[in-house]
C-alpha cells in the first residue's frame, strides 16, 4: 500500500467539514469539543480509517472522572459480582461508571464503544478478546485506555483475566479422573465469545491426554439460560449412547442441566454427573450442589479497576494479570455409573 | 421567600464564569457545549437552585441517542431481565442505553443521574420513587425526561410500574388463606426504598384485614442476598414461637430463605411455608419451586422505553402506566402445620 494514500488529518476536516484545528482539538482534548462536534469527527475518523499519532502524551486532558464497560449481558449473574467489585473500586477512585451491554454481538459492542468514547469516557473495560479487526482499530486510534478481562489477552493487551483453557482442561481431568468416558458437553455459543471456545478446547485437550478422542466430544452450543440448558440435556440424553457426565460452559447452564435432569427423573450424580463454571451463588444453592470452576470475581473486578485507572493516569503497571482459578467439589459430579444403560 | 432572592441567568453566568448566553446554550441545546463548560454551568445551577425555563418547546435539539438507567444494583437480577427488555426497544429506535448503578445510595443515585445528564443522556429511567427532594429538584431544573419503573409514582411523574402495595397484600392475603397465623417477613431493607417499604405495607394490610395485628408481624430487614435471608430465617426460627410463614420481599431472600431452611432440616411447606417476590428464573429451579408474585419484567421495561422514547421525542402517552402483576404457585406455600412446635 503506497504511503501516501494513507488518509491524513486535512483529509478528516474536509469530510468532517470542520478545520484541522477542531479535528485535532478533538482528538486531543475532547472535553473542550462539543459532542455534536465530537460525533462528526469521530464518523470521519472511522470512514478514513485515520490513526492519529498521540505519541507518548499523557492523556490528563481527557478526563470526565467516567468510566465505561462493555460486557455481553446483564441478564444473568455471570458479569454480575466482578463488575460490582469493578464499580465500588472506581467508586473509592470518585470515577463513575456506566455499563453497556452488547447482546453477545460485535457490531453493537462497536456501537457502544463508540457511544461511550463519543460521551468522553476516560477508559473502558471489555470483556474477552473475541471483536473484530475494526473494533481494536477504533480502540487503537483513540488511544482509548481499555483494559480486557475473564480471559488472558494478546501480547499488546492490557488484561486481567484468567486461563480459561487451562481452567476447563483442569475441571475436565477431574470428571476423567472419575471414570467417565462418554463426556458431553454444553458450551455457550463460542463466535465471538472467546471464554466459551477456550472452555471447550480446555475439555478436548483433557480428553487428548487421557487418551479419549477430543472430536468424539458432543458438543451443544446454547444461549446462557437456564431452560436452554434443559433443551440440550434432553438432547443428549436422547442419545442412542448418552454421555455419564455433561461438563457446563458456565453455572447457569450447570444449574439448567441439575434441574432438568431432576425433572428427567435422573438421580445426580448417580445416574449422570454435572458440572459448572464461575461459582456464581446459585451453585450452591441447587440439589446437589454444582461442583464448578471457582474465579474469583471480586478480585479481578477490583484488579481490573486498578489497572484501568493506572493506564488513565499514565501510571506504570502490570500489563498482564492472571487470576488463579480453583475447583469446588460440591455433590453434582461423581463416579460413572457401572450400567450405561440410564437416560435411554 | 422574597422573588426577587430567586437565583438568575445572571447570578449562574457569575458563579460559572461564563457568559449568560453560554449558560442558555448550554441549558438549550447542551450538545453544543464542551462537556467542561457543561458541568461547570450545571455545577453552578444545582448549587444556586437555580431553574431554567424551558416553556412547551420540544426538546429535539438535545439530542445524544443515549439514554441512561439509574439501577440499584446489577449484583442479582431483579433488574436484569426488565432492563434486557428495555434496552432491546431502545436499540430497535436506534438509541443507545448506559446504565448505572447505585448501590440503593441516595447520593450515589444522584451523582450518577448527574454524570447522564453531563454526558448529554437524552432522558432517564429511574427505579421507584423514593429520593431525596434535591435529586427531583435537579431533574426538573433540567426539564430531562424522565420515566419511573418499578413502583407507581406520584401524580407529577411519568411511570411505568406496578402496584407493590396490591401485589404484597395478595400474596399474603394467600397465606393467610392457608391458615398461617404466624407470619413474618423477610424484607429488603426500607430506607430509600419504597419498593421494599410498599410491599411490608402490603402484608401489613392483608394481616390487618384478617383481624390479625398488623404491629405484631415480624420484620427482619437484610440486603438483597441469598445469605442474608439464612441468616434472617435463622433469627425467625429461634424466637419462642416461630412463624410457620416467612414472606419474602423478593426471590433472592425467598431462595435464600428455601435453601436455609432445608439445611436447617425443616421441609417446606410442611414445616414452614416460604414466599417470594419477583418471579425471576431461580424461583423455578429451587426444590420446592417457589409461590411468587410474578411482576412482567419484559413488559415493564418494553413499555418503559416507548414511554422514555415518546417523552423524548415531546409525543402524547400514557404518562401512568399500572402493570399489573400476578400469584405464581409452585409449592413453598402450603397448609399451616398444626403442631407449632416445629423449629424450636
Amino acid at each position: 500500500m503506497d504511503v501516501s494514500a494513507k488518509p491524513k488529518l486535512d483529509d478528516v476536516a474536509r469530510v468532517a467539514g470542520v478545520s484541522t484545528a477542531t479535528v485535532s482539538r478533538c482528538l486531543n482534548e475532547p472535553a473542550k469539543v462539543t459532542s455534536k462536534t465530537r460525533e462528526r469527527v469521530l464518523s470521519a475518523v472511522e470512514a478514513l480509517g485515520y490513526t492519529p499519532n498521540f505519541g507518548g502524551r499523557a492523556l490528563a486532558s481527557r478526563k470526565t472522572h467516567t468510566v465505561g464497560a462493555v460486557i455481553p449481558t446483564m441478564e444473568n449473574a455471570i458479569f454480575a459480582r466482578g463488575l460490582q467489585a469493578f464499580q465500588e473500586a472506581l467508586a473509592e477512585a470518585g470515577v463513575n461508571l456506566l455499563v453497556a451491554s452488547s447482546g453477545y454481538d460485535a457490531e453493537r459492542e462497536a456501537a457502544q464503544i463508540r457511544a461511550l468514547v463519543g460521551r468522553g469516557a476516560d477508559g473502558i473495560l471489555l470483556i474477552g478478546t473475541a471483536r473484530p479487526e475494526k473494533t481494536r482499530a477504533f480502540l487503537k486510534r483513540f488511544a482509548t485506555p481499555c483494559v480486557i478481562a475473564w480471559s488472558i489477552g494478546g501480547p499488546g493487551d492490557v488484561y486481567v483475566g484468567f486461563d480459561n483453557v487451562a481452567a476447563a482442561r483442569a475441571i475436565a481431568e477431574r470428571v476423567i479422573a472419575f471414570g467417565h468416558r462418554r463426556i458431553a458437553m454444553i458450551s455457550g455459543i463460542t463466535a465471538m465469545n472467546d471464554r466459551a471456545a477456550g472452555r471447550i478446547a480446555g475439555v478436548r485437550a483433557a480428553l487428548s491426554e487421557a487418551g479419549l478422542s477430543p472430536e468424539g466430544l458432543v458438543v451443544e452450543e446454547v444461549r446462557y439460560a437456564f431452560d436452554e440448558a434443559g433443551v440440550a440435556l434432553h438432547r443428549l440424553m436422547a442419545a442412542p449412547e448418552p454421555p455419564t457426565a455433561i461438563i457446563c460452559g458456565n453455572d447457569v447452564l450447570g444449574v439448567g442441566a441439575i434441574v432438568a435432569a431432576r425433572r428427567r427423573g435422573l438421580t445426580v450424580p448417580c445416574d449422570l454427573s454435572i458440572t459448572g463454571f464461575d461459582d456464581i451463588d446459585i451453585a450452591a444453592l441447587v440439589e446437589p450442589g454444582l461442583t464448578t470452576v471457582h474465579v474469583p470475581h471480586r478480585r479481578m473486578g477490583l484488579a481490573a479497576a486498578k489497572a484501568l485507572l493506572d493506564l488513565i493516569e499514565g501510571q506504570p503497571q502490570d500489563r498482564h494479570v492472571s487470576i488463579e482459578t480453583s475447583i469446588i467439589e460440591r455433590g453434582s459430579l461423581g463416579p460413572a455409573p457401572r450400567s450405561s444403560s440410564i437416560g435411554r
